[in-house]
């Protein structure tokens, strides 16, 4: 086994192109062995094997600083630089985490999550170091599915004119979860079709490039003489309009011609664009044949592709299934997603409304979608933007400005809200509660089962005016004893006999809350539940229940700043409320990857722990 | 006086040119006119006169619709579009925004403020009409600065794609606020220097397009028979690339190029973008020289160009200069701004550090520029983005993933906190504190006085960790009595003889809070108070002071979901606090243009109205 004996990347440059071809193998086997135990993201990584053993190869990290977007395609990474004993605890608690994260190793150079950020990160990273006076080069690796994102042209605006030796590799495998979409998509499958030209390109700029004062000024000085020439060779590809040195296409699966092209990047000194072709799902049958379906994997059998599917009903399921059979009786319901198709259980609306023009995949673009949204809205159609909790970090300023400003009726789907589990920090949907309620207009509805989802999406729609969130989290819906099954879109009250004890929750987290009050009653404590459903505005009503109590907990499955718990706490104060009140929330940290119980214990979210809370121990 | 004559756009369609001339002439003599009475927006104002006559000459609104990109340009629209008798009503309380509205007119299609929703918003328009079967075009006025903006992109790569029929019409003065930047900007400066190449093009096109079936079925088969022609002509430019007919550059302040080359793109039913050059400041001498100091102006002289400014030393002033100089003890110190020179204070910052590369301007680009600066300070460098309040909120997720899941520690150095005054809704500087401390590890400080600030700014760069913000409004400090204006970076309390009434408060507003206690001393009420410097997170001590008294009242300049306020009372109440609690801060509205001071009257910030909150009336 080659791979054993990489403790370093160090350990890469002695190998001949032979054994790293040897070496790539391994590195395939290795990565479905382990996914397959672990789940985690599959054809990204696979299609992703000879790019990142040609960049170590190449570049020599730490001192050479790869910054990968996104990180779905970062396992090759962990597993060539002295991470590869840990691999088999991957996107475990405690584990290595399924992207790159500063803190668990020096080779990797930035956070990674969230799409976009690669480039602006890197040029920091190599404004750093000159200016501090240190060598080495930044490499940025961005799919095409990153460039689809707003984020990603800002960088690629910036580095381009900042004539410093930034080197983005564009991994081109056409799709982003699913298959990418937009115009640059289309422009490069244009580029990729294109070889034989692209070629001669090559060999000009080789040429003007090797003119021993190199840079700019020379390739200027020979093309202003030759200006038709110029538009054509030099001018004609987007990323040299933007100040790059374009080299590529490359095949993504050829180790000497990335070999080749990584070095000759590296030699330019001056902003590049690396455009290598790579197959997602490279090198295992099933992923080939189904990139999508083996982006993000539970655990699953190799020899079939069999994966564990859980045969629960999933929310996302629940949402795109609800909305479907909304959208046929009213022709005014519309759905857009910023590349999750899968992911926000909207495929179905897309078979039955796509060829409609109802349905609007807008890429990795979530500002954009949003505001596309209210664009809809204002013309009287009801769009409802699916996306997770995390991502839509990026469009607070659109929800409060193109959106509740003036009012915009539109239904923001947030999927994924709450713990999300193995993918950790970057994706924890913690956060949305707390910074759509600071929006003035808006509506909060969170669902705890999926009947009431379905309820809280109609009650979106059709009752309410201006920007409606219905958040849900990952997965099914908890198990509830019978009695408090019943579902409701603004609350349900289930008093107890003694009036000195409510809980307060909203969500999945009712589940614990549940099993928490049937503990108290075991152990002899009689309490009262109130479960919110509509949980912004705060109604009167539910403050004038509260108010009934001596002692108040609420439980929330979200960050604590901002809470709904604080808002309500504050309320009850300034009505004078003069009990005892207690918050259990995510207070001012980010949560770990860990299985959804496992970080509910650590939070204290547990049934257990809401009774250790409530009696005090 | 044709101008007069204009009731609605519709009068427009049967002038001539040469009554065009005139009109254009009139209106340029209107701006003038009004704007040095009112202050607002001069110079993008100025140069985009015959742009937007020549808009409402070919399209008719409001079946067409016009999506203003920021709306900086939108004065003349506003004059042609049935409002110029309250024109001299621009951006004062009640009157006309200084931003398209769509509540102020139908002929105001979407809403502008912030930069680069135009294509969005557009789009969704546009698609809105398609879906409804309704008729008319939708063109989107963007600037080239707005296209250093992420959300731009995303925007033109749905539009381009989409095949619709989306005009979007570059309005290129090749400035945003200051001077534009980036890599786009270069290359747009190519294209103009190249206008005989795209004459040449231009021809060619048009009489593709001229053949029967138009479209791109026709092009590329013309095109992929000759494919070095195609790559020359047809594939050179990068909105070409992006699936756009590209029309330009055109002169825009000729009215009949504008008018032909408006008609073309109308034609075409296809998206199209055309390149307008303009003149900022056009037709006023010293705007034409100056054009970022007559981008938006107070009050001023005509016929010299003073204006009248405000001797009073600015909060950003202040912060720029304090920099300034604090970067010349410690080279680790750099500044990042998002296309806000002058009006952050950095200019001072940039004569003296920017030729030592440690002053960055990445043009509208907030959301890289904080991802940027973290990417700086990974590298151990102590980056500083100043940054308005309201266009930070473009940020929020690049602060909360990039920024501190990995504490990177970075200033945030937030201007224009609180309210703005008269560029109304869009502006308002009310969210900052409410989204940021969601975020685990931030902190905040909010001075009062421009010495504290000096004090905050050192404390932040020095004293900290993670990402600290530093956020103070428009303008100058509030006048305080001299026993209240020792600097602290923490907390001044100031407890009065009785312990039962406590003021709390931090920022400018302090200035209302103090005369307000000294209203209450005249009228016999001795109160006690506590303003915060450090506002997150809340410290324990603060707590304890406010425990002792049995009545609290907390005034923030700032929404009230989410503020200090509502986390104080919630952490009051969590800790045992059973006096009275009373927060004024603003509640779930969105504040309309108005002086600050009015505005204060209208959301109960001055002192009258914080002494009637105190005594009960």
């Amino acid at each position: 086994m080659i791979l054993e004996t990489i403790a370093s990347p160090k350990d890469i440059k002695k190998l001949n192109y032979k054994q790293l071809g040897q070496l790539c193998s391994e590195i395939r086997a290795c990565l479905i062995t382990t996914v397959s135990k672990t789940g985690g993201h599959l054809a990204s990584n696979l299609g992703t094997v000879e790019l990142t053993v040609a960049l170590h190869k190449v570049f020599s990290s730490p001192t050479d600083q790869i910054v990968w977007d996104v990180g779905h395609q970062s396992y090759t990474h962990k597993l060539l630089t002295g991470r590869r004993q840990q691999f088999d605890t991957l996107r475990q608690e405690g584990g290595l985490s399924g992207f790159p994260k500063q803190s668990e190793s020096v080779h990797d150079a930035f956070i990674a999550g969230h799409s976009g950020n690669s480039i602006s990160a890197g040029l920091g990273l190599l404004t750093g170091k000159d200016l501090k006076g240190e060598k080495g080069s930044v490499v940025a690796v961005i799919g095409d599915g990153s460039f689809t994102n707003g984020m990603a042209y800002e960088g690629l605006n910036n580095a381009g004119r900042s004539n410093q030796r930034m080197i983005i590799v564009l991994n081109d495998n056409e799709m982003s979860i699913s298959q990418n979409v937009g115009a640059l998509a289309k422009y490069l499958a244009k580029i990729r079709s294109t070889t034989s030209y692209f070629k001669l390109k090559d060999f000009t700029q080789d040429t003007l490039l090797k003119i021993p004062v190199v840079g700019e000024g020379v390739v200027d000085m020979v093309s202003s003489s030759k200006k038709a020439v110029k538009q054509m060779l030099y001018h004609s590809n987007l990323f040299e309009d933007f100040g790059y040195v374009y080299l590529g296409p490359v095949d993504g699966h050829n180790l000497e011609s990335l070999c080749e092209v990584f070095t000759r990047a590296k030699e330019l000194q001056r902003p590049v664009v690396v455009h290598v072709e790579t197959k997602k799902g490279k090198g295992y049958k099933h992923a080939e044949r189904n990139p999508s379906k083996y982006h993000g994997v539970s655990t699953f059998d190799i020899a079939t592709g069999t994966m564990k599917s859980s045969k629960e009903k999933s929310f996302s399921q629940v949402f795109g299934d609800k909305l479907t059979q909304l959208a046929r009786q009213d022709s005014k319901i519309c759905a857009v997603t910023a590349a999750m198709q899968h992911g926000t259980g909207l495929s179905p609306f897309y078979q039955e409304f796509g060829h409609k023009g109802r349905y609007f995949d807008v890429g990795i673009a979530e500002s954009h979608g949003i505001t596309f949204s209210a664009g809809l809205a204002a013309k009287g159609l009801l769009p409802v933007f699916a996306v997770y909790s995390t991502f839509l970090q990026r469009g607070y300023d659109q929800v409060l400005h193109d959106c509740s400003i003036e009012s915009k009726h539109l239904v923001l789907a947030v999927d994924r809200a709450g713990i999300v589990g193995d993918d950790g920090e970057t994706h924890q949907g913690l956060f949305d509660v707390a910074f759509l309620s600071t929006i003035p207009g808006i509506s909060i509805y969170s669902p705890a089962t999926l009947a009431e989802l379905e309820l809280c999406l109609e009650q979106a729609l059709y009752q309410e005016k201006g920007v409606v969130a219905v958040r849900y989290p990952r997965g099914g819906e908890p198990s509830l004893p019978e009695r408090w099954k019943e579902p409701s879109a603004f609350y349900s009250y289930y008093p107890g006999e003694a009036k000195d004890t409510l809980l307060i929750t909203y969500g999945r987290i009712f589940g614990e809350v549940c099993k928490a009050v049937s503990l108290l009653k075991e152990s002899g404590k009689e309490v009262s539940l109130l479960k919110l459903t509509k949980v912004h505005p705060i109604d009167e009503k539910l403050l004038k229940i509260a108010m009934e109590y001596s002692g108040v907990y609420f439980v929330e499955e979200g960050i604590k700043n901002g809470s709904v718990a604080q808002q309500f706490g504050s309320l009850l104060l300034e009505n004078g409320f003069q009990g005892s009140y207690t918050i259990r929330a995510v207070d001012n940290c980010f949560v770990p990857q860990a299985t959804v119980q496992r970080a509910f214990a650590h939070l204290g979210f547990d049934a257990g722990s809401i009774k250790k809370m409530v009696v005090g121990e």
